[in-house]
């Protein structure tokens, strides 16, 4: 076995080597994806925790452009490594539990082979001959090392954006050994916006008069002033504007004195001149070039339909994340690809998160709290496949959250059953607003296999995270184009109809994404609501239902049974089955429910074709 | 009088002369504001139309970083201009009734006195020994043009971007030389963002080793490159992520050849490559790096307060336009402008236009109906100021338009005059969701004076500015913020309680800004829906009266004349006033209101110190 402690020979002169990184040979030459061959090729890598006996537990992962293969600090001595606030004991990917792998990638330059590495052919650096890689290339050399150190399947493989785009890869290459995919701010390819910053960094370096053709390394002057272009260019597009605004704008002529020649009159330019002079020292301008290529040709499509196809082989479970501000990788790629993971039936849980961050967000603190806390549930209940058996680690009594719409289910335990008998044992469920996920907690228990929520509340999201559920972060006004025509037994939407805006197109949704559906909502035809209005002259407030006044209840419709009852008559909706309840006893109503129940609970089908 | 047809000597070689041009120079040498004096300043200008004999009826057009005096074609055998679709006769800005003027800006490079000029005291071009220059100098450069053109007022000032930019400084330089501002896609000052794409640019072009100081018209080789990489870094920040998508992700990999070395692998990156070969063919690096560095210094504040500092000594009527998805100039920064304006009291009209064309949105078709109609109307209505005397374009009986919350003064007129009467005579109103702008015209027709309308739908927006009415586009909820405390004698919220999702904040918003407020809504509590409830077991549809049914009205909160009552009880507001009225017979109710009446007006006013 080739192995030895890098010594950083190969790397960019001048940076600090990497004390705990191991180098490994691969045993045979790497045929690349495009055509080509590297005879020889080094990994570089680093480890943290210990593989357990099982081998299950390690995470692969893959870091971004300009990282390395120095994740997290090893011990208090220790360089910073560039993800400590999620990797290390107790942290999100806990070192004490996980077996954590990172490699420095495939046409890098911090010791696993790239430009910069000797052409066996040549003796020389590779420079400008270092052939065309691709993302694919990348994750083969991985998975490699993987086998080298005898990880049959990974328990996980994490990355966030071009990251990201190698666990998309991971996924659909080497399904069988992986069991989860954890992707971050990235896409199945970049947005023509972002593949243009990415051209005129190019431009830059590779018009610099000191690129010579790649071949710098023997010279004094290196491309220096394109690749501090590049690197200026692509800081902008990693931070946010409101994350500008916040860092620069308060003093904005409050420039600092930096080395170099780029100017510096405004607090934001000598921001970028500092970090264009120092990514100069320590990062590789054919790399940055390689790289780049490799991420701006990757290409799993950009409509759900072809990020579908794409991921067709993926079987691994998933957790998408995406962040409100990033507009380098925009929530709106994640969530295509989470529809068309939906699509696919895989196991999917998606969340955007809100930050202020930008791309940025998902290497910073700032936001931790809700996606450090939903990879960690994510990582930790993976296996667990949210059986009775695990504890979630905050409190079931804290499901609903008074701030969005909450289940009667989850809420109002006493019709918990009595509902669930209306679901059909095994039956396949979307549960719309599913909040914490106490109803499919439940149904999961009574065996049903397929389970899915949708949930808006980022809290929620994580609490169904901890319970091993699968969850879509999404507003259910426009959010359900994904899933397929009649692609779940049963699709419920629990005493949220009446906080929704887009009745209409939210029901034909449902009804065609459901064989039947169980909708409930209180009713505002109740005793109490008509005596109220009759003799009081007050307009019925069912949101005190829920602890509101008529100014800030969520509640924006207002039916009653036969309301709802009129419009399934008018809209061709069969209605199979209705449940009446008084929650106050918590019996079911048969005497004139429309008058004496105070929540309805409907199964509904469509009645052959629409009529309308 | 030196004045002469241009014949581009002064400007970039090999740039097609510009026929129709005049020259004409400074009497004086001109002081810059940063110091520095330019002894000789040559300025190239073009005309469209006549000056009237009242000379009222000149518009100056002020352009953006890379425009020229060429802002339209003279005639069929002409080149086209830069602002072709708005200029000319019967356009939005017409020359058959106006008189346009477009000078080239000091600084630029096609004929204005900029970097390229010959230094009267060296005999060379100024190169980058031309002094560093603001918008003010430009502006004072167009003043004197002005001046010799024998203007003394001018109908409006006009311009997009850094031409917005200009468009600000008229306004506070030369209050009295102008009666109007209109002002698109623009801001105060640039983001930290905006900032940083320029600091880049100006990297690529200072770190050019062809750039020598700015001396290079002597020279074979110019700083190509980096004017170019400049370029195109501009160019990716014009269009929105949506209009690129659309232009380039079809076909991503379909790069065509394109003359020069820059990358053309992919459709996106061979469009940036002709851009920025383009564009070097017909522009100075000298007069990009002064121009962008007057741009970058323009600061008029970012916040409304610093913002209505600067506008201080601004006595014009404003048009601000934006654009949604422009984030170079964002719509953010627009509407801090006009909170700042209507903060001072100014006669400001403001839209967004909703617009996937980003920044370059102002200098194409696809949204002209609505921008080039406003900039129509207001220019035209700017004299008339809203007096019954006019006509608007459309007929009235659209004011009320489906899609949006409507007053019932507006589509109800049979209650219009009884309402007016709870208006004290001259007094000071703001109209909340005022729609085409049919109470306010009535208003000013009653003599009136300080009248504005806050509206969402953009159609409505138009028609008030076909009124000749000041009108502020914006949401009610969030929208209040920039109004002054006791700002207005009255505010008016008609009709539009109902759909107002935060109804608290909006009510404690307009008793903040009013002296008194007119508050009115639908009762739902009225006779027929009380019975509807109680015996049909129908929950009230009030929706119903704008013809909506429980499932598809904008309305989202339903409450009875009594509800409110009790709500302005708890919260220390005090009723002044309250009109019952019963719409189908057209009088007002006195006998059991809360019964009997259909719609409700309120008179409200904070009781001394807010009780919560």
């Amino acid at each position: 076995m080739q192995e030895s402690f890098f010594n950083s020979s190969d790397a960019v002169r001048g940076v600090k080597p990497l004390l705990h990184a191991r180098q490994w040979e691969l045993k045979e030459a790497l045929r690349l994806e495009a055509g080509g061959v590297l005879e020889r090729v080094n990994v570089v890598y680093e480890t943290y925790g210990q593989l357990n006996a099982a081998g299950n537990n390690a995470i692969l992962i893959c870091h971004a452009l300009t990282g390395d293969s120095h994740v997290a600090a090893h011990d208090s001595q220790d360089d910073p490594g560039w993800w400590d606030i999620v990797v290390g004991p107790d942290k999100a990917i806990d070192t004490d539990r996980y077996f954590v792998i990172c490699p420095n990638i495939l046409g890098g330059c911090r010791g696993t082979t790239g430009p910069n590495s000797t052409n066996p052919a040549t003796g020389k650096p590779y420079g400008a001959d270092f052939p065309f890689i691709t993302v694919g290339d990348i994750v083969q050399v991985q998975c490699r090392l993987i086998d080298h150190l005898g990880v049959q399947v990974l328990h996980a493989v994490v990355g966030g954006s071009l990251g990201g785009q190698m666990v998309l890869d991971w996924a659909v290459r080497y399904p069988s050994r992986l069991r989860a995919a954890v992707a971050i701010a990235t896409s199945t390819r970049l947005s023509s916006q972002a593949l243009a910053f990415d051209i005129v960094g190019r431009n830059a370096i590779l018009s610099d008069p000191h690129f010579q053709a790649g071949q710098y390394y023997d010279t004094e002057a290196k491309p220096a002033v394109g690749l501090a272009i590049a690197r200026m260019l692509g800081h902008i597009t990693y931070l946010s504007r409101e994350a500008m605004t916040r860092k620069f704008d308060a003093d904005r002529l409050a420039g600092r004195a930096v080395k170099g020649d780029f100017e510096t009159t405004f607090a934001v330019g000598s921001y970028l001149a500092y970090q264009g002079h120092r990514f100069v020292e320590r990062f590789d301008p054919n790399s940055y070039v390689a790289i780049t290529l490799a991420m701006d040709h990757f290409d799993m499509g950009d409509t759900p339909k072809a990020i579908a196809a794409a991921l067709k082989d993926a079987t691994c479970r998933w957790l998408v994340l995406s962040y409100s501000t990033d507009w380098l990788f925009p929530p709106i790629q994640s969530r295509n690809m989470v529809d068309a993971l939906v699509g696919r039936r895989a196991q999917v849980s998606y969340c955007q998160i809100t930050s202020d961050c930008g791309h940025d967000a998902f290497l910073l603190p700032n936001d931790l709290e809700q996606y450090g806390e939903m990879i960690r549930a994510f990582l930790d209940q993976l296996g667990t496949d949210g059986s009775a058996a695990t504890t979630p680690r905050i409190p079931l009594a804290s499901a609903g959250h008074p701030s969005s719409p909450t289940s009667i289910f989850h809420s109002r335990r006493i019709d918990l059953d009595s509902i669930a008998e209306l679901i059909a044992p095994g039956a396949s469920v979307l549960d719309l607003g599913c909040g914490g996920g106490e109803l499919l907690s439940l149904l999961r228990q009574r065996g049903h296999k397929r389970l899915v929520g949708i949930e808006r509340d980022p809290m929620a999201i994580l609490e169904c995270l901890r319970r091993g559920l699968d969850v879509v972060g999404a507003d259910l006004d426009g959010g359900l184009g994904a899933f397929g025509d009649n692609e779940f037994d049963l699709v419920i939407l629990s005493q949220t109809l009446q906080s929704v805006k887009n009745v209409a197109s939210v029901l034909d949704d449902m009804l065609r994404i459901g064989q039947r559906c169980i909708v409930s909502f209180p009713n505002f035809a109740h005793r109490a609501l008509r005596e109220q209005l009759y003799s009081q002259g007050r307009a019925p407030r069912a949101g005190e239902l829920l602890g509101h006044a008529w100014y800030d209840t969520p509640n924006v419709r207002f039916l009653s049974l036969i309301d709802f009852e009129e419009f399934c008559r008018e809209r061709g909706i069969n209605i199979e089955h209705r449940v009446a309840l008084d929650t106050s006893t918590g019996r079911q109503v048969v005497q004139d429910p429309n008058l004496n129940a105070d929540v309805a609970v409907f199964v509904i089908a469509r009645n052959g074709r629409a009529s309308f």
